[in-house]
């Protein structure tokens, strides 16, 4: 036995309570998940038995405690899933789930300023903000109130110092690139996002390192921009292949949405997939499952998400970024060049 | 101006305290919404306002005050637009929804217990319980905390007493079969849902009503259970065609997945959808979209549902019953007959 492993005497209660300027029973209290502390005064007490080296132990929430999230809008499969995740990880938990949405009050994906009065007011254990971006000035305001705040799938760069969970975009966009390489495909063309959004960015980023993994050339006109919108996706995915004498053999479309106008413009002139060009999406969504054939795509681990964002929340140091893993999913739309 | 119009003077607050056995400080903060006074007794206060003639004016509901929501699962586009419903509703009338499922406790669509605690320990202001049914005795616990209920299109038949509501099941269907009535189709069949479940046996009655509206009888063999399986609906479908020498020119399937094995049926035998047999649907669904030709469908109004309950739950005297109106989406799988 090293001494690095004798156990050493835990700091007293008091020596804690006099740091965080809180009484013992409160430091009790907190250790006990009591619904009588604040989010505040808990959060004090954590930080203090962080630094004198107390066991990392979670900080029981307190019992009947309430975590909010905040989604852009309740009117997507996507919200749906990340919802039932964050539900399923709370009655886990052991605490419950208050939903609000932005998209009505705000046009730039900010939580509404009213919202932050009722989250202080009702002393929230934490906050989730799902595809929404707290201003800096709301940021501050959670701070100060000691209301953990965690990103879920930002669709702007989030600011140093918030914690991000996400999914792990630039890994799955490898994978769905490095599937078409495996296939023989050499001219594989990319349909993105929208420039700007994170998602987007990273799964650009992650087409291009597989294909100068496999040392493979990038024409720039295979890297077509469609804004996550199928009918832009169809506009470009046509113009490309007027333009180019020798179209690429496959295309990796940011979404799987794009994907279908993708396989339009494809139809649109003849070309089969996956016989004459191979097509991957992502997301899997409904969408995959009822294109014929069905979609190659990757899988977005949409409940993980929001039950691995629930979790950092709640574990009172949450990580700057939590990349859950996504999956490829191979169906009938992708075939040997 | 008539004796009706004089204005009456109003209860002083002090007579309104005695009686409701609280102080008046009491009556006033629940008359403005202060966070302070407890459910139960901003429900008793209502009582007595409401029995001495004060006007009715709503309770303002205490700021940050929270209603819970208890939903069957959230694994169906369905809780989603109940959901969103009831979001939107909360956010005008200005309290913030907790969201908890059922299934993953209970077997039977019953809240689970500790649930109850839970909604008790916050003082929620209400409960509205989508699809699920609370037990005899999770009704009068809440009774006994003051804290009201609302069922939200239950799946079994709700004890007297504890509010409903749903959608106009059987108005719906009556407007599906008398379209098809309309059409010339006199030879209906019907696939109707699980029995014993309340909008299944509405959708059957509304059926019924229609035909004999019309004056047509009704071959009890057109009556075929499917239990809102798509898969059940094409094999009764199935028997159907096999069985009948005169089959039904029109399909009603009391649900749009239903219809979808309704026309798989018909599809095996060659008949076409609408030029041999029309078919209607209920839900309009993403299924209603996506089906060759479109499905007309009587539109569930999911969302009004949610924020009717919701506005229901905290007028502080729900009707026994409200219905939602459902409409008629005329759609490519109904023709003359």
């Amino acid at each position: 036995m090293t001494a690095e492993d004798q156990p050493r005497p835990l700091p007293k209660l008091s020596v804690i309570a006099r740091e965080a300027g809180v009484s013992v029973a409160t430091v009790s209290k907190a250790l006990n998940g009591r619904s009588d502390v604040s989010a505040h005064t808990r959060r004090l007490v954590a930080e203090v038995l962080e630094r004198r080296g107390y066991p990392r132990r979670r900080l029981k929430p307190a019992r009947g405690s309430l975590v909010d999230v905040m989604l852009q809008g309740l009117d997507s499969v996507y919200a749906l899933a990340i919802l039932g995740g964050v539900e399923d990880a709370a009655w886990r938990l052991g605490v419950d789930v208050v939903v609000s949405t932005a998209a009505r009050s705000t046009k730039n994906g900010q939580p509404p300023p009213a919202w932050l009065d009722r989250i202080g007011a009702r002393d929230s254990a934490g906050a989730l903000l799902v595809r929404t971006s707290p201003t800096a000035t709301q940021r501050a305001w959670l701070a100060d109130q000691g209301i953990p705040a965690v990103l879920v799938d930002p669709r702007r760069t989030p600011p140093r110092g918030v914690p991000v969970v996400a999914a792990a975009n630039l890994a799955g966009a490898r994978a769905a690139t490095e599937h078409l390489i495996g296939l023989g495909h050499e001219r594989i063309a990319i349909v993105t996002g929208r420039p700007g959004v994170p998602c987007a960015e990273e799964r650009l980023a992650g087409y291009r390192a597989a294909m100068a993994g496999a040392g493979l050339p990038v024409d720039p006109r295979w890297e077509m921009c469609g804004y996550f919108q199928p009918k832009i996706a169809l506009q470009v995915t046509r113009d490309l292949l007027a333009e180019l004498p020798e179209p690429p053999t496959a295309v990796f479309a940011c979404s799987d949405t794009m994907a279908v106008g993708v396989c339009q413009a494809l139809a649109e002139r003849g070309l089969r997939v996956p016989g004459d060009v191979s097509v991957v999406g992502f997301d899997d969504s409904l969408a995959a499952m009822y294109t014929v054939p069905g979609l190659t795509t990757v899988r977005q681990p949409w409940s993980e998400l929001g039950g691995a964002a629930l979790s950092a929340l709640l574990s009172g140091l949450p990580p700057e970024r939590l990349e859950v893993p996504t999956t490829l999913v191979v169906r009938g739309s992708t075939a040997p060049a």
